[in-house]
């Protein structure tokens, strides 16, 4: 089969074998954005048509590639949800007389709130990776621009709550007042975990945000150092939110990202465990082998 | 004498009789950051030349010409700080041969933490206003890009916290995913109230502010209530941070944005009192009175 992970901004092809195995892999940096006019089956043909030719299938893709912006919208699965309900939400694309494919739909819920929340892609790595959980139940943090927080129970994704954490991190660091005294440069762990700390005490995120500045006003934080602190912070406003009684988390996510996130869960006294981040392919090979039989 | 309100991006200049009457205001779009090469007393004799030509004086400033980028730094004061002590840390500055001008400092304070916070400006809106609260011991909110929540005793600002509210908002709204799903227009009570409510659940404002992307996306809330959700809902996470027991705050602002705060604080049950927005003038005037005599 051919497994296509088909984000904002990049591409990732996989050709499978029968038993899940990656036999061939290809990635581009021709994310949804970057398909003009809607020339979804063109770029497709361009990345894997010699797989296609060689009557490689099916085809299966996850990601923005399903949303509105994408090839074609499939509507978010609701949860809960596992394997089949996700694979019950697939839709086919056809092209090229007699090429098709599915894409895998996206996931959404709703709080007792009623406000709904959705991903579209993190379903498909969460499917790939729970063959690493051993837990019947659990909670699964994706982090990132748009930070997901997942319970997982019994296989299926009950429910899950996302965070902007990396995009606010990224808007205060470029576009904000605190980032006149910020410099670029690897995170300092000290700063980073002093950050984490100060996101409990009382005050909020808007008042403790305001104290980046001071802080490097009074000479109490250096300007290389200061992105690290914000990090934490913002990092550390982000498990406070979580509700209590977690004492274990696992993280799926790039290594260096996660390994910040184990840092700050482990100052909150949770263990975190780390999952294989290319959980992607692993999920649309579930996926296949759901698809309804034609 | 002469009484300067000198911010970021205005110059507001004001002639006072002897007991205080305003006989002539001025104003230009001349913040500190319009001036170029440090040349502030060129600037000031621009605007406000035939007032000094005619002999009046003192001259009194505040705001950001006091700063690091202004005309002369004056040296944050501490908590607490009434008239008395504001004044005790003004600074002279003299040009032109004879000419002579007071600068207010800002003030300073520290939390439990060790966290500092600053202002610069406000201090003297603030003892401008002080004439207005009966009680001795109050709560004085000032709304804008970085809203000050200030804790007076029997005419001394004792502590102040700072949150980045309103320049958090405007990030979001212009540079954020949430603003591409956002028009403009006036604020919708029924929306912001909503936001405001929302600030009150479970999750934190990173995960509350994805909200207003997914009530968007699943239609339940259009892109012209979008922006005022966002404003009640941030103005809601900075009410949450505050300490329980507040029954009445004073509010000392731009009045539409204090009828925004007034409203979401009457919907956390906290009364709201309206002081008079151009308490700069006053609290120059009392600064003048307490001028070390030369």
């Amino acid at each position: 089969m051919i497994a296509i992970d088909w984000g904002t901004s990049s591409f990732r092809a996989y050709l499978l074998t029968a038993d899940g195995a990656i036999a061939e892999r290809r990635s581009a940096p021709l994310g949804v954005l970057a398909v003009q006019d809607g020339k979804f089956a063109e770029a497709l043909e361009s990345q894997v048509g010699d797989w296609l030719d060689a009557g490689k299938a099916p085809v299966l893709m996850s990601g923005m590639i399903g949303s509105r912006q994408g090839w074609a919208e499939a509507p978010y699965a609701r949860c809960p949800a596992g394997v089949e309900e996700i694979a019950a939400g697939m839709i086919e694309v056809r092209w090229g007389g007699s090429r098709s494919g599915w894409i895998a739909p996206g996931l959404r819920c709703r709080d007792v709130q009623g406000v709904p929340d959705v991903m579209r892609g993190e379903e498909t790595q969460i499917l790939g990776a729970l063959e690493e959980v051993s837990a019947r139940t659990a909670w699964i943090c994706l982090p990132g621009t748009h930070s997901k927080w997942v319970r997982v129970e019994m296989g299926k994704i009950v429910h899950f709550a996302t965070h902007m954490t990396g995009e606010v991190f990224g808007l205060m660091k470029t576009h904000s007042i605190l980032g006149r005294m910020m410099a670029n440069g690897e995170t300092n762990p000290v700063a980073f975990a002093s950050g984490v700390l100060r996101a409990r005490a009382p005050g909020g995120v808007l008042h403790h945000l305001f104290g980046v500045r001071t802080l490097g006003l009074l000479q109490d934080l250096s300007e290389a150092d200061s992105a690290s602190y914000l990090s934490g912070l913002l990092i550390g406003h982000e498990l406070v939110a979580l509700p209590r009684l977690i004492d274990a988390v696992y993280l799926l996510g790039a290594p260096r990202l996660s390994r910040l996130y184990a840092e700050a869960l482990k100052a909150y006294g949770v263990d975190a465990l780390m999952l294989d981040p290319d959980s992607a392919v692993k999920g649309l090979f579930k996926l296949a082998q759901a698809l309804p039989r034609t």
